[in-house]
């Protein structure tokens, strides 16, 4: 008997065909005598409804009221999975962030959790109930609903599951596994067994859908043991390994993308001590994450300043970037929404070189022009035109001798 | 300045364009110094979107469970009108029921007010904030969600009106006043400039679509100034007044019908004393509203027993009525969801004899057969064919003489 944490994400409940088949297979661990609970995303496209109904009333919603909205979502599924549980006549119960305790910062729309209060969840389950849990929802200390950024859900999940000290954390999705890349967009690509915590977090920070990358960090730090699977088959998935899993490993494991950012530059900044901190600083303070940041010096002694941050953040860091702009005497400020980052990622790059100039011929013998580039100890990113993300991963899947 | 307290509902928050005017209507008020608490409704069609969603997940739905779906569509609309008012400049913040402190009993689907601890609301206003309050619903005591049943919004609104001792609630509807029928089944239908509390109540708990029944009795007890006004027009809409207002009135004030009704019978139940409260305790106890109930003694000493509840209750309560008959040896259980209930209200009807027979006489003219028929000292309720409801209602308009 096991304490299991399972998270159905979007096209796993995306209607209530779907939800039943959820309810069927959280029942099955059920009666083998496992305690559950069950964290759930909304249906999958509700939250970008959500989103467009939003843009529909606002040109810059509100962010708290934001979240307001937002977290209807799997207040829905929610509902909808604890009502069909228990029409089964299994004893099931809902539980929004705020009932759970998932105590969050104040950053609307991108919250940190910061504690969660399981008591009332733990209750639940010593009187042998199912708790479905409504997922990327939680509450900061005012009692206002906040949000955890997309795929919050995931982390939801890995958070309750560390609170709880539970046995396991299965993410349920619609891939069934972690692959060497997307398999949508790379026909070659192949289902890794086994992926350490440290790649998935290159690899999920880089646009690999499958686990939201505070999530990982949460699995790493609290060592939770997590599973991702297909909520569509019974196959057993890719396990999230701390560590160095394998001794022999090739030098890249998966080569991901994604279409999530846009890139902002400041042209002509002066070139003075403290100025990226008069930058970067009002667009922390608004909650807005910075991914990649490039600087070239020019020879005037002025320089360009060039960040990416997600799409979803792009209006609002153009608007502080104008700001930013006027205050330091920059010349112009221009945005780039058309752009893709391209990712290699292994922890065998701490060991070899020679990976990112294999990286650039491969992209340059397809004629893809790189616009950013970024490392890390076991990554590579570049940044190139948005139309040609797939192309690249499929030339890097290929030269990194990846395909099946 | 005054404090106004104004509830929009589902056809007024029906799409972005419409919450926009609600906002402009809102923003108005604001502008002339009023302080502004508003309640919304979920989009017209949206709670029986997500009742009709429920139903496909289970035959009976979970009640708790319900009232956590159902509570969507207020939030939604709430965050989607404060994000509004807010691209326009205005400081505002939506409160769902949990934060407003709109506390409950524990009657899922159909719970009762049983405090409003509206201190965040008075802190907000104090701070000249617009206060978007989720109508509909509440917490219970142990931190679940409530709803307060169909058309809870307008006790939300008269509730919170009470609690801040508002200078006044209006009620923004779809149509603009209270009318002597429903101008859309009668076309000679005339708008009431006053009507008091009592024939309110009668008419509302009738099936006059204008107010929920709860809110008027909020507002006669709390004495709330009260108005039901157009959404859709700047018109002056009716009062809704303590007492009785004027010195000279019809005898019948309006005629109403309601299709929410069905009827149960149980046929051939032995005729013991005690009997009725052995059917009936179960069914208060599942949180059930009985409407009328008819008692017919046969010769044979036994009797048929026909009571009417809501639709939404009928195939709960068909199922207790199964039980009951069972345990109390009762021959048969009846159901028919088929009817409609024709009221005649006047709070002249006090000091007039005759309406009865008047409003029988006026049925049989136009071939309409009598199922049930109840009264109370200012009103006449008469049980027909549900195919035959409108007409019933054109008929009784002319026969008391309220034509235009």
């Amino acid at each position: 008997m096991a304490l299991v944490v399972q998270k159905f994400g979007g096209t796993s409940v995306a209607n209530p065909e779907r939800i039943r088949n959820v309810a069927k297979r959280v029942a099955k661990y059920f009666d083998q005598g496992d305690d559950m609970v069950v964290i759930l995303s909304a249906m999958a496209g509700v939250t970008d409804n959500l989103i467009g109904l939003a843009n529909e009333m606002a040109e810059l919603p509100d962010r708290r009221e934001m979240d307001v909205l937002l977290a209807t979502g799997e207040q829905t599924t929610a509902a909808l999975l604890a009502m069909t549980l228990k029409s089964m006549n299994y004893p099931a119960m809902s539980l929004l962030g705020f009932q759970a305790e998932v105590m969050t910062d104040c950053t609307y729309c991108n919250a940190r959790i910061v504690d969660i209060g399981a008591e009332r969840i733990r209750e639940l389950i010593a009187e042998r109930n199912i708790v479905v849990v409504a997922g990327f929802q939680g509450m900061d200390r005012n009692g206002n609903i906040t949000t955890l950024g997309r795929g919050g859900s995931d982390t939801s999940a890995v958070a309750i599951a560390a609170a709880l000290n539970a046995d396991k954390c299965e993410i349920f999705t619609d891939v069934d596994g972690v692959y060497t890349a997307d398999p949508n967009v790379c026909g070659k690509a192949r289902k890794l067994d086994k992926i350490s915590c440290e790649e998935m977090l290159e690899m999920a920070s880089l646009g690999a859908k499958v686990l939201h990358i505070r999530s990982v960090e949460f699995a790493l730090k609290h060592s939770v043991p997590l599973y991702v699977r297909s909520s569509f088959s019974e196959e057993e998935g890719t396990m999230v390994v701390n560590g160095d899993h394998d001794m022999e490993r090739p030098v890249v494991s998966g080569v991901t993308y994604t279409k999530n950012e846009a890139r902002i530059t400041l042209k002509k900044v002066p070139d003075q001590p403290g100025i990226a901190a008069k930058i970067f600083a009002p667009v922390a303070e608004s909650g807005i994450n910075v991914d990649m940041i490039i600087q070239n010096t020019r020879a005037s002694g002025e320089t360009d300043l060039t960040f990416t941050v997600l799409k979803g953040d792009f209006k609002r860091a153009m608007d502080i970037g104008r700001q930013i702009s006027e205050n330091i005497g920059a010349e112009e400020v221009m945005g780039d929404e058309n752009i893709a980052k391209v990712s290699v990622t292994g922890i065998g790059m701490k060991s070899h070189t020679g990976v990112a100039s294999k990286m650039f011929s491969a992209l340059a013998a397809e004629n893809i022009n790189i616009i950013m580039i970024s490392t890390s100890e076991i990554r590579i990113s570049c940044v190139v035109e948005e139309g040609k993300a797939e192309l690249a991963v499929r030339a890097l899947h290929t030269a990194f001798g990846l395909d099946a």
